[in-house]
């Protein structure tokens, strides 16, 4: 598991970290905006999981087979979206299994949870493909379509359709070991962020173990420059997250403006 | 330049390729929803330029570089977003630097051009840190923000804020040579995906030079199960990529179904 050494910030011996592998050519074509990646930091947060990164890769096995053991090897958990579907293209299972070193099968429950979704006739053998998974891995149910992913060792395969991967989170939570979770507290001010930078540094310095986030914000109307900044300060102690917050909207008022409290992220 | 060597697609003697490094916790947090990636892929395909791959890393030097290095050497071309602003946590213009082994100086142009944006005695420390780029680099203007983003060797470093960054895209283009574009075609059908896949594939196996991907659509009202398909063909060859669609619309009529065209992507 990587430290974070940059800022020095978090406790990095117990860690749980995470990272997305987002599989598929229609993102990287611009067709398709993916949302997944956002879904699954979200669910990550109370967690106590850090995202530590994230990739997208094509319909290509051997990208996918070299993006997934690298990350595999160097996070906890690894979350992938995409490509297990019952056309050609959909090569996610049979990559994974590649990467594992491991043949790929027709599960047995997979097959039963499936033949009894369609009528008599209709389980054709592209539905059938969607049964297959790596030897040894367990199925990952969801509560929208009848086709289930599949976790192998610490990577979790999930489709890449928003509303089923969802789903299928819900499945997984259980056999994931919760760490502590990240607390942040976010604050909204008018002050640009080439003004607050100075002082703001310095709440950081003095917060070696949180990590402080500046991000200006811009209406939409605004014919150029920031319209102000929002501060978002992260730790897993909640009163240094607090004390560093309270010190922020100090140096707001400081520099004559609030620092607001928004929704946290 | 890597080949696409899965489904033998694409011609690969003279591919353009490409690379995204988003950089930013506020992305893995799941604070901030990217969409800065599809807009770079949409900006790609008219110019023939094929994005292969992109990353997501926090606010931390090592995990830059480290990316950098790794895309930088693989693809014709490497666009970061984020981590160029004033404050503390922007550390993208080093960590970039370091990548390349180079310095980091006071640009002359950009200190120009933010001295101009601010009023006597605005243009403070932390604002002169938005005209340090890395030796050897040149500058990205935009028309939005003074601040500019820059370019060395085959990296563009742009803003992380969606508006900029577009702007940053169109003081980019002329610098890049375009290759051919992909064509896509995009057909609608009401036919399941598991109804359609083998005839599918057998159109994919026809067109090795062409990439057909399959997309289950869903409605949000739906109760399981997906509404229809999209189906997309991608490939350099117009007349391949016409044929291929004719083929999938004469497919989906012996089928019982029609496949109409939409917005291709």
């Amino acid at each position: 598991m990587p430290d974070i050494d940059n800022h020095g910030n978090f406790e990095t011996t117990t860690l749980a970290t995470a990272a997305v592998l987002i599989i598929g050519d229609e993102i990287l074509s611009g067709r398709t905006q993916d949302i997944n990646l956002t879904t699954i930091a979200r669910f990550l947060v109370p967690l106590g999981i850090d995202l530590l990164e994230a990739r997208v890769v094509p319909d290509v096995e051997s990208e996918i087979v070299a993006a997934i053991n690298a990350l595999r090897t160097r996070y906890s958990y690894v979350f992938t979206t995409g490509g297990i579907g019952p056309t050609h293209d959909d090569i996610t299972t049979d990559a994974i299994a590649s990467a594992f070193g491991v043949a790929v099968e027709y599960d047995e429950t997979a097959m039963e949870i499936l033949a009894a979704r369609y009528k008599p006739g209709e389980f054709n053998e592209a539905r059938r493909r969607m049964a297959r998974i790596p030897r040894g891995a367990t199925l990952i149910r969801n509560r929208i379509s009848a086709a289930p992913g599949f976790q192998i060792a610490n990577v979790f395969v999930m489709a890449g359709v928003p509303r089923i991967m969802e789903a299928m989170l819900e499945d997984i939570r259980p056999r994931l070991e919760a760490g502590v979770p990240v607390i942040s507290r976010s604050l909204r001010t008018n002050l640009p962020e080439g003004r607050i930078a100075a002082p703001l540094e310095a709440v950081q310095k003095a917060h070696a173990d949180l990590r402080i986030g500046s991000y200006p914000y811009f209406a939409a109307s605004s014919p150029g420059g920031s319209n102000g900044t929002v501060l978002v300060v992260r730790g897993r102690n909640k009163a240094d997250v607090d004390r560093a917050a309270e010190e922020i909207i100090r140096l707001a008022a400081e520099l004559g403006d609030a620092a607001v409290p928004e929704k946290s992220g």
